[in-house]
């Protein structure tokens, strides 16, 4: 159980230090848009996948990985 | 189910449109290790948790997510 919460923490914070870099460098030219787009797809079907379960671990880690991962994509427009 | 699927379909490749951008125009500067260095941990750390729970969708998908992003990391040190 502890396990899957490291787990979870872990893919879920995971595009932290890359908001990090960009809003420090303000640069993604070497970044994918394309890797964003498919990931917060699939967070967003995680998460409406949780709601249908009523799986409340599934919705909270997928829904904050949704919300880092949309910061990013905004990023990736801005900086680009 | 099926929503379950195509979900776990888009988290997992994801990365393929970043590896392929990377390895077209060998630049990742604006890429950060830091990222896929707690991802892989997160992955992994789902891959065990699969195992123990002998949970065959978990370990297919963290695991094949956990090899794509481990090629990510190598190309990251590769053309830095």
């Amino acid at each position: 159980m502890i396990l899957g919460l490291v787990a979870g923490i872990c893919t879920t914070a995971a595009v932290i230090p890359q908001l990090w870099k960009a809003w420090k460098t303000k640069k993604v030219t070497d970044v994918s848009p394309g890797m964003f787009f498919v990931l917060i797809t699939g967070l967003a079907l995680w998460t409406v996948y949780g709601l249908l379960q009523s799986d409340w671990p599934i919705i909270i880690t997928n829904g904050l990985a949704l919300c880092l991962n949309s910061l990013m994509l905004y990023f990736l427009f801005k900086y680009d």
